[in-house]
């Protein structure tokens, strides 16, 4: 990290304090100063800046690591360290083609580095009586992809002043740097297929040991992630290495595959025989330049995927050790029953962004035979089970929206409620957000499409903001939000701001429907959900 | 570019045409729709979105071109061309660290690709007959790095709705790709070493062609570009294949270096031997990955920068053919004579970001003795005269200003335009940007730092709105935004929010020094520039 070492070497003229600079604001102030934005940690001072009030920190180290190792901590440094910018994002597959769906999901890309152990945090206070929630977000982007910073939803400044909690966002290493299993070459090696885990998890103790300094209550930690980073989540409730790190979980639109550590090791393999290597030529592999490393292993991904009909991408291994056992197999491990779970999903998770091309025939437009005849070409045979069951579940709805409902996430929801439920924890709250944006005259919420609402993020989306700028948009991130600050404050989202919303229980099969009116539904698309299994 | 493809092979199934969509707004409107924001190009038709009433395209192809090859018409194509999200931007040197100075100047990345050649477009109408100004904005990163959305005060959107103007931003081929000068390896090369030039050529034939369908008026096309964009002005007042494209030129913070043809061939012919390739196998360079090449061409340009002790980057070359000669030997067309030029720079050019660091000394808390001994570490003997001569030239600022005084970039603007009267040239305004952003209690304004103020983008830029969101930026954004305004819509920068402005002519060397506040200067530090020329 030059800039880092720059700074810090032209610290060594520092003079002892002068002035404080406060910049005088007509629509907001942001203050960079010698003294106000200082805060401790164990490893030295870091320095961020104040924005309208809320005290914003900017990779922040919590970690150091070898390729292929574990995490240790990072090292310490003398003066202060300037936190002003994002830190170095993890390496991942060059991108050559634009994201057509940036336009609804507004990203942001970055200097990418396998030195990327940093963290970001939002926080109204640096006060350490303070003892604020703290929430910390786990990134998308499957195990493969993505940042603490790529979604612009993921800013965590309006968070942290919306709900008055400490907001951290976390850069940890990614695909073949965090997931290739060569633990089969050398125990040194042991833990390579979980690397990336082993971040996430020094991230949550560089936490514990440093949140108060930044008016954070270490002992009411919340850790929440959609996608890849809800499973990152889950990871964390699969670990003992996590034990005692956070107090509550929030797991939104993923699935619960993990990888088996045979099929892990064939992907090293592989990696190391398209690379003209040998087993005992593994060390080799630490000085091989990222972008070969990463075309060798995708290579060796599909040739696997061929193989074994699973794997394919970049995934945990369960290792009977760092990860005992997948989440679905009994893994969740027994402590994490006192960890309150809030997990859900989107309308139309598996909405393809075509949906919202003006080129293309919108849904809205479709004839009730164009309706039949899609739902018969989606669900064959049983789509006039699935149309009524669509039409009892949801009445609102337009019959097109049948061909969009997920059943995937939501199923998943289900699943590791279910086990959690046998396994003794209660507390656990679904959500299923189907608010659709006024596109085209309505897009069945894509993947992704919460987050905005959670983060309070509706201002932040530029022309992306194609989620509404409705008053109806307004008030959902309202309530979304606050139930997630409520969930953060005491484990339980109910509060001000949000409708009445029960646990699920065998009895009461509870979800909170998110959109333009939510509310709690009971048992309401069972039915449709059962229908639509394989 | 996969996402179009795919767009357009589902349009296929386009139904007739559908209510048009509008979204209600709360706090802005976005509309995407099948018939609004759709607008006629040569080559197909484009479909934008609507942004609180300004019609946005993001990407329009405006060429294709092979590698190292002068770029042709792009394919058309048929039904109508998504143009909501940014198109690829060229490729650069993979960057491993956070730039430090993103803080005050908040950058943006994107996907890569060669097939780069498309630019972004922000209007009032789409009306044909409404021929408003048109502003063709260059980005800088010399001619290496950078693009037409790496700035995120490049954004248009404000400039267009504050001037009614119509933006128009410009990717194009940089470094290797853009001027590796293969000539005297075969005819088909001819042209490589400026082919980036040639895309920025094809740019505003594309306008020329297209403009008036995006409510532009193509007989008044002013360009503007700042650091390399500033150069790529220049380049274009120094080709024939220029002349007729455009009507007035802004050119910000550069210099006047250009690479001799030798100095490129032997870039190329080191790059080649770097490679492994001989002059006949020259054709393998096109297959050679990007990476590739640009690792072997950097180290080609250090080769010959010890070699000769010049060049080094990317530059255009001056074959006297494409670039019949340097800018100040008779470089600039005769035809530019009648195109009005702005130039100009900021007072602190060189400021280093460390000025704003709070763990360096602070210019403003320097003491009389630590002012001199900077001083004359920096001048030598001149330290007492350059102080003398900084006072009489700016008795408003501190002394220490005076160690991060300019000379480098306002000598080059006063050269420009000596060459152009000398040549006939008589619209001629020289600025100056001397505003200091109240970081610390001042920092000389640095190189990009007058961007912001001429797009009207104070509000964009978030956290790096270091700039002050004082009375006096905002102030100084209508009056510098204004003043281009008024240049594009005329070729004379007066008008309502400009102070009075003379051209620069050999009796009265007028300056607009912007600043809290703005004015003429007549004459004012011209024994200091003197004096700090070598």
């Amino acid at each position: 990290m030059k800039r880092r070492l720059v700074w810090i070497m032209l610290s060594a003229a520092l003079a002892a304090t002068s002035a404080v600079s406060v910049m005088a604001a007509e629509t907001g102030s942001v203050i960079v100063s010698k003294t106000e934005g200082v805060a401790d940690t164990v490893y030295g001072k870091v320095r961020g800046f104040i924005d309208e009030g809320t005290y914003t920190f900017r990779g922040i180290p919590y970690a150091k690591a070898e390729r292929f190792q574990m995490p240790e901590a990072p090292d310490a440094w003398e003066d202060v360290l300037n936190c002003l910018v994002y830190g170095p994002t993890a390496p991942i597959t060059k991108m050559t083609s634009p994201d057509g769906g940036d336009f609804l999901i507004p990203h942001r890309y970055w200097a990418q580095n396998e030195n990327c152990q940093n963290l970001n945090i939002w926080t109204q206070s640096l006060d350490p009586e303070a003892k604020k929630p703290v929430m910390v977000w786990f990134h998308g982007g499957g195990f493969t992809n993505g940042s603490a910073i790529e979604g612009v939803a993921y800013d965590g400044k309006n968070l942290s002043e919306y709900g008055d909690v400490v907001v951290v966002t976390v850069n940890h290493r990614l695909n073949v740097l965090g997931y290739l299993d060569l633990s089969q070459y050398g125990e040194e090696y042991q833990y390579s297929g979980n690397a990336g885990i082993g971040d996430l998890v020094a991230s949550l103790k560089w936490v514990q040991e440093n949140i108060a300094n930044f008016g954070g209550d270490p002992e009411n930690v919340t850790i929440f992630g959609q996608s890849g980073g809800g499973r990152k989540v889950m990871s964390m409730m699969m670990t003992p290495e996590a034990e005692g790190l956070f107090d509550r979980a929030v797991v939104q639109s993923t699935n619960t595959s993990y990888q088996t550590q045979d099929a892990a090791q064939l992907v090293a393999a592989y990696t190391l025989e398209n690379l003209g290597l040998t087993g005992d030529q593994v060390d080799e592999l630490k000085d091989v330049p990222y972008d070969t490393l990463d075309a060798a292993a995708s290579e060796a991904q599909k040739r696997v995927k061929e193989e074994l009909g699973t794997g394919g991408s970049w995934v945990p291994v369960i290792d009977g050790d760092y990860l005992p056992a997948a989440p679905l197999d009994g893994g969740l491990q027994e402590w994490t029953n006192d960890v309150p779970l809030m997990i859900g999903s989107t309308f139309g998770e598996s909405n393809s962004f075509s949906e919202v091309d003006p080129n293309t025939v919108n849904k809205n437009d479709w004839t009730e035979e164009e309706v039949s005849a899609k739902l018969e070409e989606k669900f064959g045979e049983k789509a006039e089970n699935v149309l009524a069951a669509f039409r009892q579940a949801w009445p609102e709805k337009k019959d097109a929206n049948a061909y969009y409902v997920d059943d995937s996430k939501r199923r998943a929801a289900f699943q590791v409620v279910d086990k959690r439920i046998e396994s003794g924890a209660d507390a656990n709250y679904i959500y299923l957000v189907s608010y659709e944006p006024p596109i085209e005259g309505g897009v069945s919420l894509w993947h992704c499409g919460e987050i905005p609402f959670v983060f309070h993020n509706m201002d932040l989306l530029g022309v992306g903001a194609s989620y509404g700028n409705t008053p109806e948009a307004y008030k959902l991130q309202d309530e979304m939000c606050s139930a997630w600050v409520n969930f953060a404050r005491t484990g339980d989202p109910n509060g001000e701001n949000v409708p009445a919303w029960s646990t699920y229980t065998a009895d009461h099969e509870a979800t909170m429907v998110f959109d333009a009116e939510s509310g709690e539904r009971v048992s309401f698309d069972k039915e449709l959900q059962d229908l639509m299994k394989k």
